[in-house]
């Protein structure tokens, strides 16, 4: 089964940019702090998937440097797929462009992987497993 | 009921972005031309969600300008929404930036509204009605 898992949204400011989503009713987490990542991030859950509003916490952060790149807007979508091993491995006997070509595992044991938006049409894609 | 309804993904040729989500086992609706919005573009449903592909048909499509201004990349996010009127109301009386200050029609009688990516985190917000 695909779903949409998340989209990455990075943003200068957490308080400001979650206000749309409270004003249209939806209910928006705490804040919390992801040390690892140099991010602060709210989630805004939408059905089956849901927003994930990154700030960082300092400049050396990913998303810092992307905000001074691009500004404010989606980071990455995040797909769930259903055997996330044998779709690496069918992304790369293609040829497509990964961000790195092992799967990662990530907190809470997640594993995952990122396609590079050179492959996807611009966007770049994390892939995850939905046996997890 | 709230859901991401489709992410909107400007792209300069559906034929190679569309490549690698069938590379994933996704299934990709044949391309349709919309002359209205000079697109053409190709489906990928994901779970309750649609990946919406857009290759601009001529230089003056607002995606065409897009990609110029801002190369390939998620274009826009469309929420679907419990009660669009209320919705929209409660932004108007928050201050909310709309792209256009009334709800519009769209193709098959959907109503829709797009809030301004100030208003967002940098996201043109599309909402669409889930009455429809």
């Amino acid at each position: 089964m695909f779903t949409i898992d998340h989209l990455g949204i990075a943003v200068k400011s957490l308080a400001s940019a979650k206000a749309i989503y409270e004003k249209l009713g939806l209910s928006v987490s705490p804040e919390e702090t992801v040390e690892a990542e140099k991010v602060r991030l709210v989630m805004v859950p939408v059905g089956e998937s849901r927003l994930e509003l990154l700030e960082p916490t300092c400049e050396d952060s990913v998303i810092a440097r992307f905000l001074a790149k691009r500004g404010e807007g989606l980071h990455h979508v995040c797909l769930r797929v259903p055997d996330l091993p044998a779709a690496v491995a069918r992304l790369k006997q293609d040829g497509v462009r990964l961000v790195a070509e092992e799967i990662k595992i990530g907190a809470g044991g997640h594993r995952y992987v990122f396609v590079h938006p050179a492959s996807t049409g611009g966007v770049l894609l994390e892939l995850v497993d939905s046996a997890h």
